[in-house]
């Protein structure tokens, strides 16, 4: 069977590994890998599955005894007018404009689209590979880049330069950075799927930025999907988090500005609540936020 | 067919999540599992590997289609009386006659024994599990864990206390923390077969130790096994080393004391001899240096 959506991830990845991640064709290959991607779902069986997390609930796509990961019920819309207005105004219009559009949604429908699109591709990928978690990630981080990219008008780049007394060019490979200029914040933006254990590189990272170009330089934003877990035995979904943990590498390792999510864990959305607090948000309100990061 | 080794490795996991890495059971388990694996190795075909390491050769076990990790040539030796020796001391000594009995060995021939005892478990397991990563890398904790503990006549503990100015009994989950009392260094020791992208986690959690409790107070030595890849169709083995960024973290991140292998990649013991330097060594030396460590 020819898996089209496989074939436009590959002409997005071609676009993005040449960096202009803010191209009409970029974003073109984007809505078509999306689309491609839920052509292919519709014809599966869906599962409903079983839940620990509460007031949220969970279902799967099915193909023969292959699960998909699990896809957030309330989040999941995959109407096809709205995601398409999206990528319209994503390919025809200037930055400005971008975010006049996205600040007429509710930031909760916002996220609800990002997640839509960008779960899509990831549970297709599912039924067809096996154990496959790099293509997915990358996608998301395709997905996401070529956002931050069309919204701030500026290509990401994947490496610094460090200082080096003894070495000219030295360089530290690196998430995102969207780098606005002379005057203007730095973004670092890393961008996964789920953290898990994992959390701390992300802090560490900007730990390195801080230290090597000064503390407030790089403005440390991650964007991630979910931290859901699928017990596929039990057929059950749970949360992964480690909310003291996070409040540890914040106030030992660096400080993030934002910890965006698709599909926000409560008790991460609960640090915002505590003192110190670590400001966690919904992905929806970054293009409300995004203004008051440069003062 | 019944697989003894992986008996006997239940046998020493029941143990050591008891915490009682120096105890004679602990120690004896150990060595039934190196046995055991060895009886099972034996009966297995070896094929050499393309090696792009240079002065070092590599082999792997085989059995029908499946290959085990790669094997360094010169540092595998399963010739038992030595081991058995070592195993020997282990089980009947006190910790300073386990020193000084390391103490009449080369570090290089220390470093083969431990090498040869570490790598035979996980090469059984390669050749009977599929893609499980994470039962040879908890044996090799063991193995060292129980090392350490035998030699510091301390059992390890796996989460420091937090200071928290508003809740009581904050703890935070770590590598082997070794503690040896008021006025004596506290060992923080990572145990992994490789670190490859996440060797940063290393440095993040030493700089946690450092925020918690102090600079200095933590002495942090990971203890690694190698860091080869083996590439199965071209049957070619490789390091994967970014010595740029370890200066990098080590400058911005946390200061390690010592940083152990047992398959010593050439480019990391290189950095013994820039400015600054980051002090790596073959593991058989810690049984030489450890003194050292706590002036």
């Amino acid at each position: 069977m020819k898996l089209n959506f496989f074939d436009s991830y590959k002409g997005l990845q071609k676009v993005c590994r040449s960096g202009d991640y803010k191209s009409i064709t970029n974003i073109h290959l984007l809505e078509k890998t999306f689309k491609d991607s839920l052509d292919y779902l519709i014809n599966q069986n869906k599962e409903n599955l079983l839940s620990t997390i509460t007031g949220k609930t969970y279902f799967a796509f099915k193909k023969k005894n292959k699960l998909s990961r699990p896809i957030n019920t309330r989040l999941y819309i995959p109407e096809t007018q709205e995601i398409k207005n999206m990528f319209e105004v994503l390919k025809s219009s200037t930055p400005k404009n971008v975010k006049d559009y996205f600040n007429t949604l509710e930031p909760d429908k916002i996220t609800s689209l990002v997640y839509t699109i960008a779960i899509s591709f990831c549970c297709a990928t599912d039924l067809v590979k096996d154990g496959d978690q790099k293509t997915p990630g990358t996608f998301f981080e395709y997905f996401i880049g070529s956002i931050f990219a069309k919204l701030l008008n500026i290509n990401p780049s994947h490496r610094i330069k460090v200082l080096s007394l003894d070495e000219d060019d030295v360089t530290l490979p690196t998430d995102f950075i969207f780098d606005l200029g002379k005057n203007k914040p730095k973004y670092h933006v890393p961008v996964k799927i789920s953290t898990r254990e994992r959390s701390i590189q992300v802090w560490a990272h900007q730990r390195i930025l801080n230290g090597v170009h000064g503390t407030g330089r790089f403005l440390g934003i991650p964007v991630i999907m979910t931290e859901t877990k699928l017990s596929k035995d039990k057929k059950e979904v749970t949360e992964i988090c480690t909310p003291s943990q996070w409040q540890i590498y914040q106030m030992h390792i660096a400080q993030l500005k934002r910890i965006y999510y698709l599909d926000i864990p409560e008790v991460y959305n609960n640090l915002n609540t505590v003192f110190p607090p670590i400001p966690v948000n919904q992905f929806g309100y970054f293009f409300f936020e995004v203004d008051s990061f440069e003062n």
